[in-house]
């Protein structure tokens, strides 16, 4: 899916990446699309590979043009063009910033106006709501006071957003529901660690959110890095929940309050999720899982697993030990 | 206690109720006043009976028409007219909305105004402030920039109300702050889960705030479904602390940052609970009861208990067992 | 440091503070500058000890005239002037009071307007947002939508500040982002429990935030009571943290969603807090220190440790016991 909000480059040439990166320029200077993930990108798109996590990502991606470190360098198949970096991330965040120079900041979009309800089919709507350019907006929808939708989000049918809502980079199904200071879509905490002082990195994914899906109050929704941030259609959640960039949560799950999750997780479907629980970044959660109230969850789970403890294990037994 | 913000419908009959339910009509079709739990409900009003637990609420009931399931039907005294459902609380969120058809949804009040501080005694007001029609706000009160008070809102004397605030369905006592960002009123996370999506069901509850009470900065306080949510005079909350719907707090507890409450427990009077801690839905903990910081609690605690850990046990077999 | 907000009152004297705290009138009325901690206060401050704990503090300080009780009387060196009190911390507040008269409400500034970008250097500004009397804005910032900084907050050089964010009795220096929601500088969860409801007392400190910070989304960071709460060089912080009154972080540390700190904690630098742990009141944690996601840190840490767990332990302790 193409990024709604940042205008992209496209004239990024090889060389151009390899000076962003301090390597000597290329004799044959070819143009690139953009730089993606190894199980999304393209023929023409660089991509990266810094976790041997990720080796069956690599043997099936398109990308012809591999951005590694000295230590992987020698399992990566020799199809691949390699660009050798000694920190792989840090040069992905350096080569987005090339292709999207304006997601680096997260001002607020400055081209918002006050809504002209007559733009929209039956829309309902406050007093001191803001909306910026290109917003798609369907039919039958309300919208609270002093929310801000910015630039290019798009929201379906029926979808009542509330007040004190602010809403960018981010795509919305029909039925959903967004209540009262949810802020959906800011930029992910992302950045790498320098010496004087952290050196931020551009977050170009967006948030993807599903079908009559409900975000708490005061929720916080990160968009991802390069890849999005996704809620699944039928997904309810409660209020002061923290989601950070590049989760992805299945379908027709249920998620009480105050529960976080670090990044890049992935959620399945019909999970349920007790109150103030905490998943870490990078796990698999499978389908059907139900994770207790408190519970800390720093290993995968499989699908239809109970869990509850800090650290999680199986419900039964933690329910044994503390008798 | 009357509910202050939705219009209920007075012509209910019971054959209204039968046919949302799917059920055969009655020869006689008798007006209905109203849907209330066992304890609250008098002689015209349908209740409804879904666990033993409620057993004791059930022989006290003014109500003469129960709802309740095949399986705890045999244990239903001979007075009583029962309605029997496949799922009580699913057949109790249609009533609610025959009764109270607005309550679903969770619109913002369209017809909120800037405050006209010429309305009110001695009240001091920031700037943007929005407020309903029909709000009562007593003398000496103040309100910050960018709140938003909805109808029928009562707040008494001597108040102080923040900036970023949103106020719905509540009545609130005398010398009560409500700090900024805090949202108080709206809906609670309660919905059955359907096949294909979750249904919401109406909340008719109130919040009902005391005198002298402190609501911290991004509170989230939701309204109770049938019954109200309660915090009680005295009672003071840090920042981010999240109540769900039903909730009941005593008197004078002290409650710190990021403390969540699940749905319909009770608190008792002069309860203090350190930060992060979280209580589970309907428990009832008792007066004088301390809980530390990043307790889990899942029972109920009886009166002049200290517990802590997860899950929350005697205090000092808690700090026996981490020496 | 001055605070910047509170107007001091710069004419009391000794027979004031006995009057406040009924107690006998001196015969020499001498003039009282203001009421600090032990290790800042100066010669012409009133001060106060109560907890051995602070006893190096008051073997070193400047003041002459200690605040404290009955029990703790006997161990102050003879050179200071005692005031015996029942109550130091009650006796404290009202003497607070006495100086900062307007400390004590946390009304809104009224004065705010909306913002003139021409009034400053290369102002980036949303619509709706609102600034006090003698803010001091440096160059090249942004402000978002719907956000209000208060009277004499100073902020530095290229800072964004996001929307409906609040701000007030703060220091904020360069390159630094405050996101979308953030609460910084309102009066910390401070009180006294008395019979009939609690009684607040002024928090006169203030919060400063260093260069190249990052401050997440609805994060809610109380300024100090008597001292600042201090955000150091170089720190980031996600979204939905909550730094109560007093607590000073030091320089680097990157600390992540949904973490809370309690009052009067000092964190030194470069640690790191993975998410939703909480930090007990009154610790001291060193430098380096790691401390993993979900602990509750009861005790001080020293620098250079891992720990986790609940109540955090060493971290391969942690992970022996839950392999």
């Amino acid at each position: 899916m193409e990024n709604i909000s940042f205008k992209k480059n496209n004239n990024i040439k090889i060389n151009d990446i390899l000076n962003i990166l301090n390597l000597k320029n290329q004799k044959k200077n070819i143009k690139i699309n953009d730089i993606k993930e190894l199980n999304v990108a393209n023929n023409n798109d660089i991509s990266f590979f810094h976790s041997k996590k990720y080796f069956p990502s690599l043997k099936k991606t398109k990308s012809k043009i591999i951005l590694t470190n000295p230590k992987l360098k020698s399992i990566i198949p020799k199809k691949f063009q390699i660009i050798e970096v000694q920190n792989v991330l840090l040069s992905v965040g350096l080569i987005s910033s090339l292709f999207y120079p304006s997601a680096l900041n997260d001002h607020c979009d400055l081209d918002v106006q006050p809504i002209n309800k007559n733009n929209f089919k039956n829309l309902i709507v406050g007093q001191n709501s803001l909306i910026g350019k290109n917003v798609k907006l369907g039919k039958n929808c309300s919208i609270g006071h002093n929310s801000i939708i910015e630039k290019n989000v798009k929201i379906g049918n029926f979808c009542n957003i509330g007040s004190n809502v602010i809403i960018k980079n981010s795509i919305i199904g029909n039925y959903t529901h967004i209540l009262d200071g949810a802020i959906i879509g800011k930029k992910g905490f992302g950045f790498f660690p320098g010496k004087k002082h952290n050196i931020r990195y551009p977050h170009i994914g967006s948030v993807i959110i599903g079908n009559y899906v409900e975000i708490g109050c005061n929720n916080t929704i990160d968009r991802g890095s390069l890849s999005n941030t996704i809620i699944g259609d039928g997904t309810f959640i409660d209020n002061q929940v923290h989601i950070a960039h590049n989760v992805k949560i299945g379908k027709n799950c249920i998620i009480t309050g105050q529960v976080g999750f670090a990044g890049s997780t992935t959620i399945g479907n019909r999970v349920m999720i007790g109150g103030q629980a905490g998943i870490s970044g990078h796990l698999k959660i499978g389908d059907n899982v139900q994770i207790g109230g408190g519970s800390g969850v720093i290993k995968n789970i499989p699908s239809n697993t109970k869990v509850m403890g800090y650290p999680a294990k199986n419900i039964r037994n933690f329910l044994k030990e503390n008798k």
